[in-house]
């Protein structure tokens, strides 16, 4: 059995390694490009930033390496140009001499990866102009890390794209002494999270001194500098182009095989494209979105290795060197993380504006418990919020932010998710508690207690942005915060009762419906239950002043205020 | 509706905090035999240890803020006497003036919690002796640091049991500048650990300057010091009594209740004794065992918390306040997580001697995987035991240990055990990935794949303590490791060929079985599918030498002979 993998790196390499240890006798080629296979290219910004300080901790296979353990026939500086399904050959151009030759092939897996959108060098960067990189390969470090070399002390750095790696770029660059100018196309970086938790981050930027530009975009670059669309100019020193990929599926579209709408090439749950013969994994291809069942880009490592090894186990089956018939695929519901200086923001499944944009019941929760018992020193807050199917309680996805203990709340919650918990479940998952590590209550658990609250109707909340149109239909803002949190920063047109002399001030108060709110939600919720006892109507503002803060100071999206 | 409670910590506290937002009307009577409600029962180690520096953190309540909040009626330094049944009473004494009164009630909930399995003082302790103190209540950490600001500056503590208060008390008196004699009855501290995971707790106990002494127990105390079984005396200036607790069910058992063959108040899925209107939750109850679905003990306050919820939910869908019947408690996995210095140490399901004890079918699973991207600066290695049932693949239990990243782990597996998933699900999880947060095959992931390879036969392993008759029944064991990780331990008798070398060195390989081990087990695993398709029986060594290091220094228990 001939097997040809193209791309080196996650998806591919997982492929040829489980290969090989299900067949001893296969022939096993992988293709790459670049000069390197299985490096780290989610270590590539730290590396720019010294974080990671030698080079070669980035390297972690080579193809002497391969060749010893796996006896991987491993081609760097080799690109696949054309298939010949019919032939079951892929013509192979070495980047270096130019030579193109056949390699057949019984099984052919794709493992191209993505790449950027759209490129500056497209359309003709001068040369006397900023040094332009990518952020995708060890050459584009090698070219990062030359720059900088170069650069004069107060070198100044354009981030291109407030993504993932545009984030990371942007932490390493100050880490280097860089001046940052951050420019983000929409209204706040990191696009997937909602404007109320992106808040959260912005002010981290800003407190780290970066420059944020948002709502505008690059429209030009020049010896001079770079032009934005309003209008003004910066000088730079080194552009760092984050805009975001696409699958790169050029190859499987010349060959014919199917490419779905996203731009990804269609696979079924073993990663076969439509020509049996031909697997693809990783970044280039589709995935099946988790809750909305349709295909969807999710370009993570995580899902690139174990669909390589879906590819592997499928062949070997075909092969009948493994009995049973591989698993399909698992729905994606897209986990994902990144640092940014000392946050760690993390978000699984659809946000609320996703959810917005396309109709889809939802019920929105927000917490802002600490990381652990707050009785125990280091304790930091957690910014987290919940999305729930209102009809079924089952979990849509959620968004978590901190300084400590945000990695650990998201990947319970992935996990919940996946296995088909509901929210109210939440509450009940037997978490560990040592002061140092949690709360008795963790945080996941009180997001249980909220969403069950929630689906039992104890509690009627209301989001931060929802709250303008309750005012404007007479509602009252009831701050039952102590005097001196209120007097901190209140919610304009709100009276305060501080919770502790509520009972004592029930007459005190207006008539009509109140609106409550404390600090993050949970002292709002007593209060709320005790109002609707003394047979007041009252909702409580979900998230409490912080959730209100953060979200109004982003303005409203337009997406949610479509559905409004 | 009048309610009283007995006990005012973790499972009362809920139960009339949570009732109270169900009941605006109840009247609601909470009975604290101590002199402080609600405190942070797990925070007094750490009080002791100068880590949480004000007393005042430990207090979360007093009876004031929670009549001002929540209208309770809470009165410390009463104790509850009898209950009489027929009558609806509890007879309450005045620990200060001995008064002794009568309480009405609708329902009663007995939140009475633990106490000492022991004491010294019922040996009666002399005058003159050292302080002896359990580490449960505010007085006692009183006592403690009473005790300590008196003692010589080169004062020697006995602490007496290595659960997990024992082992907190000996790290905070370790930071009190104290030497720590550590006594435990069994083979090693923390005895729901398996030996080969406790092994890595026994090794920082002693990195920190613990003298710890096994198999052994105090036989008596007096002036002199701590007189152990084996024949000799410690002098000590304090000795810290942690010997665990059983449920103080008395008052319970005095009235006639149910108690369990464990010794805790028996209730049912809502909390309720064998007397409808009286309740009982937290540490003096039984919980139900997830997997043996048994009653059994689990003193934890998540458990302790979310049944008082259940407990007043109860009594409101009773009196008609809430419509829908609450959920039956969850049953009990037991998570649980103890810092030990610098590790954290959590484990939740069954333990393999637990098992082993009850003939349970079950397949292990050893990893040493590193908490983050290895490239990533500050990487640490992660202990972790995950064990099958063979049969369904569900998970039966798990132990992590690690500097770090090991409670993010444990809620993980916690959670999917929960929700049903099975050990080769884990592989499927989306977990968020980025260098300094994981690996894009999570640890976690990594468990779901070493299960998936057992499951599907792909991989056969054999555990440390199993590979004695294996030799003796004429296996060879093969060290895949380089010569240079070989130099610096082996395994005696085995012979030493790198997985690298071992295509080209298959016929210098003995005859009969090969045992095969690298440093962990993941090389290990290559080399066992490349021996066998090249027509070799060979099994890996589960966990590599790591494992079999640190369980044959601990000496394979009796519970694990007797079933192999």
């Amino acid at each position: 059995m001939r097997i040809v993998i193209v791309g080196g790196v996650a998806g591919g390499m997982s492929a040829a390694t489980r290969l090989r240890r299900l067949d001893e006798s296969a022939e096993i080629i992988v293709i790459e490009q670049g000069d390197y296979v299985s490096f780290a290219n989610c270590g590539l910004p730290y590396y720019v930033g010294g974080v990671i300080s030698q080079r070669e901790s980035l390297l972690l296979q080579t193809p002497e390496s391969l060749r010893a353990r796996f006896d991987l026939d491993v081609r760097t500086g080799n690109e696949a140009v054309t298939i010949d399904r019919e032939a079951q050959t892929v013509s192979i151009r070495d980047v270096r001499t130019g030579v193109v030759s056949d390699e057949r092939y019984d099984h052919l897996i794709l493992a191209t990866g993505a790449a950027p959108r759209e490129t500056f060098a497209s359309r003709g960067i001068p040369a006397t102009g900023p040094t332009v990189a990518t952020l995708r390969t060890i050459d584009d470090v090698d070219r990062i890390t030359a720059a900088l070399a170069d650069a004069p002390a107060t070198a100044h750095a354009v981030v291109v794209g407030g993504g993932f790696i545009g984030l990371e770029a942007t932490e390493n660059l100050i880490e280097r002494g860089l001046a940052i100018t951050l420019i983000q196309h929409g209204p706040h970086p990191l696009s997937p999270l909602d404007p109320e938790m992106a808040s959260v981050v912005v002010d981290e930027l800003v407190a780290r001194g970066v420059d944020l530009r948002t709502h505008t975009s690059v429209r030009e670059l020049d010896a001079e500098g770079v032009h934005l669309d309003d209008g003004s100019t910066l000088a730079a020193d080194i552009v760092i182009d984050a805009r975001g990929v696409r699958p790169a599926a050029s190859i499987a579209a010349k060959a014919g095989l199917t490419i779905g709408a996203t731009g990804g090439i269609a696979v079924d749950g073993l990663q076969r494209t439509s020509d049996p013969s031909i697997f693809a994994v990783g970044d280039a291809v589709e995935k099946i979105d988790a809750l909305s069942a349709e295909p969807t880009l999710v370009t993570m490592a995580g899902l690139a290795n174990r669909h390589g090894r879906t590819a592997a186990d499928a062949i070997a089956w075909q092969a009948g060197i493994l009995d049973a018939r591989p698993a399909d695929a698992e729905r994606a519901v897209g986990t994902a993380i990144v640092g940014v200086f000392g946050l760690a923001v993390a978000m699984t499944g659809w946000s609320e504006q996703r959810l917005r944009a396309t109709g889809g019941p939802h019920r929105v929760i927000h917490a802002h418990p600490a990381d652990h018992a707050t009785y125990y020193p280091g304790a930091e807050r957690l910014t987290m919020k919940l999305i729930v199917d209102p009809d079924t309680d089952l979990i849509l996805g959620a968004q978590v932010i901190g300084r400590q203990g945000a990695d650990k709340r998201i990947d319970v919650i992935a996990t919940a998710m996946q296995a088909g918990l509901t929210a109210s479940q939440l509450s009940r998952l037997e978490l560990a508690y040592a002061p140092q590590f949690g709360s008795a209550k963790d945080p996941i658990n009180m997001l249980g207690y909220i969403a069950d609250n929630a689906k039992t109707g104890l509690t009627d909340s209301i989001q931060w942005h929802e709250l303008d149109s309750a005012v404007q239909a007479g509602a009252v803002v009831v701050d039952v915060r102590t005097a001196a949190e209120n007097a901190l920063g209140a919610i304009p047109g709100s009276i305060n009762v501080s919770l502790d002399d509520l009972r004592a001030r029930l007459d005190d108060l207006p008539a009509g419906e109140l609106i409550v709110h404390c600090q993050v939600g949970q002292r709002g919720h007593t209060a709320v239950r005790l109002l609707r006892q003394h047979g007041r109507a009252a909702r409580n503002l979900d998230g409490g002043y912080l959730t209100w803060h953060s979200g109004t100071r982003m303005g409203v999206p337009a997406r949610m205020k479509e559905y409004a």
